[in-house]
């Protein structure tokens, strides 16, 4: 066992503080990675505050873990020490269903396994996230992070990331699609880099004008102020897919008319329920859909192809005891736009 | 010329009267149609009576029209007097825009002229539907009526039978699929034969469990009561593809957690505004999809459909007379389960 520095919720909604955890050996199938810097996600707030239903504290969050390989276990070929590596959202599932078969870990029958504020499959002891130094994980659910990446902004790509790219990819979105990213934060910033790269035109929706000049300067082609309702006519009809990325309350109805006949607007942020009313999906055979992180292959493939098209996260590097700040500077919007903490400042 | 009897309601919201109206002289590229047989769809009673926004009055509705070509203009080639057509939603659209050019005329940029309730794209006079005993209507908007399908039973499909046709082939119902009907009413028994007939396995969701034999007799493989809350467990996950015809508010989540990984469920009814919970979504990446009748080319296609597989309406003829009462009765769901209007009932 390794005696690990982490931070931990110690209760629920309480402050994240100091705390220790033990990390297990690794078994046969197992890495034990050292982790150098990791991301913080919106839901990480969500579950360390119980807004996502109960939680198992003390609560150790972070799932966009970026590291090396330290020690490796009898039977893994796949990894060596010192190889660069990530962990995301999840660090098991059943293996045996059809998703799981499928390499959609994430939509697992029997539920994956959280990289935190979940229980081993086996042990049924807590899993711990990445808001410490070190992490035991089965050798399947690591990815390769490309040498090319800084680390500290490869670190978002393991849940901001694959999040985004993988409805891009999966409802086939194509170079010269006319795309929107709805929402300029953790999740869109990434969305409008990954949609860049796949060749489409893309424009943001912001409510706030203040995302202007970030929109074109990370590369989007358009940005439309969602505040002004005259946008909503202006682009009727104009776009093949929206990915929409809000997590607050909004009129899903004014985006479905953004789409052409046949487009798609996939939801990757979690509202409370929204009014849908059925002529806007009908009238131009709309879809809305939904889409959960990636699986395994499909966030390796993610991650190589930010490595070829040069896409990181833009991230503000923090020490692990500015995290309760950074949380609160998070829930205003107030980072560009992910905040990474800096694992070293947890000690040894 | 052609004075022609009809049935109409003079202003909204009055019942249906005897009334007459002309039919013009077909033009070089159009057909004079002798009507025999006119569906009776529940948006003929939302249109008569305003409830979807301003009608234009006198009304006659009806855009489930079987019968004869009676003449033809001098430029027609594709048809004769004699053969068996039908008229279903719309007679006309713009014929230039993306979708027009597509077939999916029905999505018309500039939007399609109805087949009543609608105005001629040139001459700006009212369109009169089927509740009459002739049409002029231009050849291109006319459909091919096999032979081997009764009229009465006919009608029914080109408005029901497409309705439910073109989403199963859309999106991409195969044989071995597992299929959900929620609702049996006049779509939802076009959808249960048009399912089966493409080898999907079929279960009926209807509230009522009057319609149990009624579902097995229709073809369907299996029957779920919704009144009974324990279907939805029972069904989660099961189905991958949903066909959800109601109109009524009823909970949309529910019937997305029956769906497969990817599966689609699509909404052919309009019932007001339904909240979405975007989990139901994420959670399987499912999707949700409306869709809206189909393009004259797939129409002509379910035809030809429906007469190789021996497909047709289950009907009830009634008298134009009797249309005042259908309506109350069809509002009531007391009809199995399509009202189909005799034409000669409203003599010559």
């Amino acid at each position: 066992m390794y005696k690990t520095p982490a931070y931990a919720a110690i209760t629920a909604k309480a402050p994240l503080t100091p705390h220790s955890i033990e990390r297990r050996e690794p078994a046969a199938h197992e890495v034990l990675i050292d982790i150098l810097f990791c991301g913080v996600c919106h839901s990480d707030v969500h579950q360390a505050r119980e807004e996502w239903g109960k939680g198992i504290f003390p609560m150790v969050p972070g799932h966009e873990i970026v590291g090396k390989v330290a020690k490796v276990g009898s039977a893994v070929k796949k990894w060596k020490v010192g190889d660069t590596v990530g962990v995301g959202c999840f660090v098991d599932s059943c293996r045996e269903c059809a998703p799981c078969k499928a390499g959609e870990e994430q939509y697992c029958d029997k539920g994956m396994t959280g990289t935190y504020n979940s229980v081993e499959r086996d042990s049924k002891q807590p899993t711990y996230g990445g808001y410490s130094t070190r992490i035991t994980v089965d050798e399947k659910y690591v990815l390769r992070v490309p040498e090319s990446i800084p680390l500290e902004r490869a670190a978002p790509l393991l849940c901001a990331g694959i999040t985004t790219y993988s409805p891009l990819r999966h409802f086939g979105v194509k170079a010269g699609d006319k795309v929107a990213v709805v929402g300029l934060g953790g999740l869109g910033h990434m969305a409008v880099k990954l949609a860049k790269a796949m060749g489409a035109h893309v424009t943001v929706l912001s409510h706030s004008d203040s995302k202007h000049d970030d929109a074109l300067r990370l590369g989007a082609d358009a940005f439309a102020a969602t505040h002004d309702k005259s946008n909503f006519k202006k682009f009727a009809g104009s776009f093949d897919f929206i990915l929409n990325t809000i997590s607050a309350q909004h009129d899903y109805n004014a985006y479905l008319g953004l789409l052409k006949l046949d487009g798609t607007m996939v939801l990757v942020g979690m509202p409370d329920p929204i009014p849908l009313a059925a002529g806007s999906l009908i009238m131009r055979r709309r879809r809305i859909a939904g889409s959960l992180i990636g699986g395994i292959r499909e966030t390796q493939e993610m991650l190589d192809f930010c490595a070829e098209h040069g896409v990181a996260s833009d991230v503000e590097v923090i020490a692990i005891d500015q995290i309760n700040e950074a949380y609160e500077r998070m829930i205003k919007g107030d980072v560009r736009y992910r905040f990474v903490i800096d694992c070293a400042s947890l000690g040894k």
